[in-house]
């Protein structure tokens, strides 16, 4: 396990993040569960502030830092990381400047921009993105690495204390895996709490940088990252979550855009909560590896919400074959 | 006030809900309030079990039922209530039957049988289906009215307690009408704790009985009740919310089908959350008087998310005109 990062940073973090958030619903759903063939958990991380998991690391960052000589906050996002350090700014009132890709989603674009942060569009991709917002550094800004930050992922760790809290007799959690602070957080807490727990992480056959890096042993960089599914829209795995996720995760799970979309569509019918890509994958995976669960307690992260419409409307007026 | 029901009959639901739900969050959207012109705080509602405000009176009704002769419980509903009492009854280990008129929502009756409880469908409408099921009653199935039980509307008004506690600044609320247990609740609750609340009812145009009985100052039945906010279609208005609201209700607002429709969208665009046709009147009937309201604290409840997703497509495909 990785030296920056312990248990008991995840303890500290459990300190601080309760003051803005609770803890989100862990929910059961029969009719999905029947279906699936195993008892099927929803943890609804589209319930917290911005819609999304992310808030809890960017509460934990900013509840931390010294403000004595920081003017304010950079980073570079696909929309939900950045909505977390623009809220958590917002509420230690520092500034925040975001910096997007071209053609981010317009509706995490528009949140950013309402929680005061100066939005700043650059590059065809996240990591283009990333390599700007490095540029844009002055004296008085931080930059916040959106995966290398330890204090993000012990913040975003609590959600598993809380999985933990609800169904301590979970077998298996489902999580996203983008650019791996989620998955690493789970890592932390279950290796301290119940190594039996099974953690899969889940990307989209698309960006499969993780993926691929995990089946080879070696970090490998993908040539793009175009999936539906923008928050898990990598060409990498970073160094902090790599160093926890390569040798201590279960499995490593690809799905294809049509699971995805698909997936969106079945959390919409069956729980009535709006799914984003990445907050469907969890689902798609269990769909797909259902035979292997059959009767676990599984858990499937909705890490978030901000689906944009248009790319809603898109997906039910293309897609028909819902599983 | 109705001698059936005081505000201690409230904190007494409120002694006992917490044990299976938790409060929903209250929160500010800037974009939403820049929009408005008045601070517009949404009620998520539909964050609770079963995605609607209802449960807050199922969960308080049965609990405090003594189930020494009772094998069940048997009601009428538009998908809502039903769900409420079906996950109730769950909870407390009887049956319960649940009558619904033809071609209801899918996704709520699918929801109710996931519950548990047994799915029965007659009638035309919500009033045909609630006349059948008091017909259903046998020795041991006790009937709950939809509308005229006090202990539904005491729990139901904890949302308002909860409304009072994370804005005690609150000017006005804007709650649907349908049978009207929620604004009800909602008027025990600012007239015991601070009268100057406003509270302000909305009705589809296309379900006014409410609407017509206040302004006409007797009690109206329509003939139809033919909206798209299923949870609202109710043909007249039932005695006991009735006894409650006439008398002591600042306004009734009715809202059309479009602004419905533009509501659903709006608010899926601006927060991310699903709202059924009931879940979003408030907020049109909010747009509708915004220069009445500019500046003013506000807070619209979002009682619902359980739109079916066919319906939300048809809304999609043939809406353009977002406000």
């Amino acid at each position: 396990m990785n030296n920056n990062l312990k248990f008991k940073d995840v303890l500290l973090a459990k300190k601080v993040i309760y003051k803005h958030i609770k803890p989100t619903p862990l929910r059961h759903y029969a009719e999905l569960s029947d279906y699936l063939g195993f008892n099927g958990y929803i943890k609804h991380e589209n319930h917290l502030p911005t819609n999304s998991f992310k808030i809890r690391g960017g509460i934990n960052l900013l509840t931390h830092l010294s403000k004595k000589n920081i003017k304010g906050v950079i980073t570079a996002s696909r929309g939900n990381h950045g909505q977390s350090l623009a809220y958590s700014s917002m509420l230690e009132g520092i500034n925040c400047k975001i910096v997007v890709p071209y053609g981010n989603n317009p509706e995490k674009n528009a949140a950013i921009k309402s929680f005061n942060a100066e939005l700043i569009e650059y590059g065809n991709d996240f990591d283009e993105a990333r390599t700007y917002s490095e540029k844009l550094v002055t004296n008085n800004f931080l930059y916040v690495h959106p995966c290398n930050e330890p204090k993000l992922i012990a913040g975003v760790a609590t959600q598993t204390l809380e999985i933990l809290d609800d169904l301590p007799e979970v077998d298996t959690i489902l999580l996203p895996l983008g650019g791996g602070t989620e998955v690493a957080g789970a890592i932390i807490v279950v290796k301290q709490l119940n190594p039996k727990i099974k953690i899969i992480g889940v990307q989209a056959e698309l960006a499969p940088a993780y993926y691929l890096s995990w089946k080879n042993n070696s970090i490998i960089h993908t040539k793009s990252a175009d999936t539906i599914a923008d928050g898990l829209a990598t060409k990498m795995p970073y160094e902090l979550p790599s160093s926890i996720i390569m040798e201590n995760i279960n499995e490593i799970i690809t799905v294809t855009e049509d699971e995805i979309k698909q997936s969106i569509i079945k959390l919409y019918k069956t729980t009535h909560n709006l799914a984003e890509g990445a907050g469907a994958v969890s689902l798609a995976a269990g769909n797909k590896i259902k035979h292997k669960l059959k009767d676990k307690n599984v858990v499937m992260i909705l890490s978030g919400g901000n689906l944009d419409l248009e790319t809603f409307k898109s997906i039910l007026n293309t897609n028909k074959n819902i599983f």
